[in-house]
C-alpha cells in the first residue's frame, strides 16, 4: 500500500460515523470536492453513538473501496476516530489539510455532541492540528434529501478555507431538514437533557432487556444563541469548541476549598 | 425489578470501563463506601477506549452480580455511558447523589480523556445534573495497587461531599502509580498529541492489518499547572473540566468572517 503524495491542491479527509455507504458521507464529498483532492476512510458499517471511541482490542483492517482522479475512498472496520487515525497514520504521505466528517444522518446539537461518531472524527483531525469540521443533517432518513446541506457545507468549508481556524478548535455544524433553509447562526452548544432513555421489554425467555431510544429536552427553551434556537428556527448552527474541556473557574474554586492542602493524616483517615 | 429506594444515606452510583471484575471498580467502591450506600452498574467485559459511546443497535440486559447491605453490584452488557444511564433510568428511584467512575487501570490525562469511557461514566452523570468525578491510576496492570489511590480518592470525595459541585462541570482525576504521591494539583488539561499510533502486520493471507498503540507526546513539556505537569512530578491531577465544550472567542471571529452573511446567490455558487 504506497502512502497518498498530496500534490499542488489541497487534500481533504472525509470520514463519518454513519458507513462507507451512507448517503451523507457522498453528499458531503460532493460538497468540498471542488475546493481539492479527496481521500475518504470510513467505517464499513454504522457506527452512530460511538463517540470518540477507538478499537484497542482487535486489529483494524483498510479495504479501498474505488479510485479515481482526485477521489480516493477507503473503508475500515473501527470507528470514525480509528478511519481518521489510520488515514493519518498509515494512508497519507504528510498531512491532509482539511478534516471533514458527515454529513450525518440525524442531529448532533446540544449535549448530543459527546455521544456523535460524526464529531468524533473531526476532533480527531484537530488533535492533529488539522481544521477540522462535522457536518449533521436533522434527518435519520436514510435516503434524506442533503441538496441544501450540501450548498450550506461548501459555503462553510469556503469560509474555512479563506480564513483558517484556531488551533484547537473544531466547528460542529447542524442544518435543518428540508429546503427553506434561512442562514447560518454561529452558536453555543445549548443545554439539554436525554430522558425516558429506555425501552424495557421481555425477552422470549422471560428475562427484561433495554433499547435505548429516549427524548431531547432543551434546558433553554428559548433561550437565544444556542444551537437549539438556531436550529428551531429554521437557521444552520455552527457551535465552535475546543479539545481543552478545562472549566477554568473551577480551578481556583477547588483550590479554595483546599484541595491541594489535604494532609497525610488526613489521608489515613477513615 | 424493584427500583431501588434512596434512604437517609447519601446514594453513590459506581461505574467504571475495565468491567465489573477490575480490581480498579473495587477500589473504588472501598474508597467511597464510608460516604453512603453504593450502587455500582459496571461493563461485563472491557470497555477501555470506549468514550461516550452508547449502544444503540442491540438490547442491553442488567444482570445482579451481588447485594449486602449498603452495596448492590450490577452488570450490564454495554459500555460506562449505558451503565450510568440503566442505572439512573431503570434501577434507581428518584437519582444518586453522587457518580464515581473508576478507578481506572492507566492514565486518562491531556486528549486521553476524549477517549476515556471511565471519563464518559462520570460525564454521562453530569448530563442528569448529578456531581460525578473520574478516577484513573498510572497503571495498566490488572494487578496494580491502588492502595495509594484509594487514600486519595475517599479524599477527594470528602471535599466534592462538603462542598459540592458547579452544575454542568465533572472531576478528571489522574493518580500516580506507586506509594509515593506528593499531594493534589487543582491543573487544566494539557496539549498533547498521540504519535505511531498502529502496529502493522501482515495476516496468514498476506493482508495488512493495524493493532492500535501509540506513544503519547506533551506539547507542553515543563509548562506548568497542566495535569501531565503535575503527575510528572508525583502529583494526583485535578482537572475540572464542562460539559459545554463550546469555544466562546471563536464565536465572534466566525461572525467577523461573514459566516452568517453568506447569501443565496453564494450558496449557488460553484
Amino acid at each position: 500500500m504506497d502512502k497518498i503524495k498530496k500534490n499542488h491542491r489541497p487534500l481533504i479527509l472525509v470520514t463519518n460515523d454513519d458507513g462507507v455507504e451512507a448517503k451523507g458521507i457522498k453528499a458531503l464529498i460532493e460538497a468540498v470536492r471542488p475546493f481539492g483532492d479527496i481521500i475518504a476512510v470510513a467505517p464499513d458499517s454504522a457506527m452512530s453513538g460511538m463517540s470518540h471511541a477507538i478499537t484497542v482490542s482487535k486489529p483494524l483492517y483498510l479495504t479501498l473501496v474505488s479510485s479515481e482522479e482526485g477521489l480516493v475512498v477507503y473503508k475500515a472496520n473501527g470507528t470514525p476516530a480509528d478511519c481518521v487515525k489510520l488515514a493519518l497514520n498509515e494512508l497519507i504521505e504528510g498531512r491532509p489539510d482539511y478534516v471533514v466528517s458527515g454529513i450525518n444522518h440525524g442531529t448532533n446539537s446540544s449535549v448530543s455532541m459527546h455521544y456523535s461518531g460524526t464529531v468524533a472524527g473531526a476532533r480527531e483531525g484537530v488533535f492533529s492540528g488539522i481544521p477540522s469540521i462535522a457536518f449533521s443533517l436533522l434527518d435519520h432518513d436514510a435516503n434524506a434529501d442533503f441538496s441544501t446541506a450540501v450548498q450550506y457545507a461548501r459555503q462553510l468549508m469556503r469560509v474555512v478555507i479563506e480564513n483558517g481556524m484556531e488551533a484547537g478548535v473544531c466547528y460542529n455544524v447542524n442544518i435543518p431538514a428540508g429546503s427553506d433553509v434561512k442562514g447560518i447562526k454561529v452558536c453555543r452548544q445549548a443545554k439539554g437533557i436525554w430522558t425516558k432513555e429506555f425501552d424495557k421489554r421481555i425477552d422470549p425467555r422471560g428475562r427484561p432487556y433495554f433499547w435505548m431510544t429516549g427524548r431531547f429536552e432543551s434546558q433553554e427553551s428559548g433561550v437565544e444563541n444556542t444551537d437549539e434556537w438556531a436550529l428551531s428556527r429554521g437557521y444552520v448552527s455552527v457551535v465552535p469548541f475546543t479539545i481543552d474541556a478545562t472549566y477554568q473557574p473551577a480551578i481556583e474554586a477547588l483550590q479554595l476549598q483546599g484541595v491541594e492542602e489535604i494532609t497525610e493524616s488526613q489521608l489515613t483517615q477513615l
